[in-house]
């Protein structure tokens, strides 16, 4: 598995908005054969502020995500909805191994 | 469910040492009554960074996660092998739905 963590911060004012149109692109996202995960979390102590953990089967599965039609729609949806550029970090797995996810 | 990321930097001479003894506290995490997931990651451009998603039925379950002989063997275990303190940071769950957690 190869996983992505992004984290962004919305607009106080667009929090709800951008909180829809992210769950809207993980029930599609989820759907690719790429995609084990796509969890969405916001912060306790800082609603304004969400991480999404984005679980794909290899590397490759994450450029073909951002070529489908959910996510150019989530990209262009929230755009003006945050309040600084979102940020990524990549990880690989170690628990559970690859053979034991779900 | 209650998602707790805990960031952690190890030492660089204790990356394999802190890796093994991360997995085995989440072998045992993992059969928590209250914990879903327990999964562990290594950042891929820092191999001394890594992030313990730990995935809670409820937040009452986190303070049991802390009395467990698992957790307070790898507490004691990795106290030296971190290069500075470790942080975490608390979410509530938006996606999937808690009712779709497996």
């Amino acid at each position: 598995m190869y996983v992505i963590h992004v984290h962004v911060q919305a607009k106080p004012e667009f929090v709800e908005e951008f909180r829809a149109a992210t769950v809207e692109n993980a029930r599609n996202s989820v759907n690719e054969p790429g995609v084990v995960r796509f969890d969405v979390y916001q912060q306790e102590d800082d609603p304004t502020r969400f991480v999404l953990v984005e679980v794909y089967k290899s590397p490759d599965d994450h450029p073909k995500h951002r070529e489908t039609a959910h996510y150019l729609t989530w990209r262009d949806t929230v755009t003006d909805m945050m309040a600084a550029a979102r940020t990524a970090v990549r990880y690989n797995n170690i628990f559970p191994q690859d053979s034991d996810w779900k």
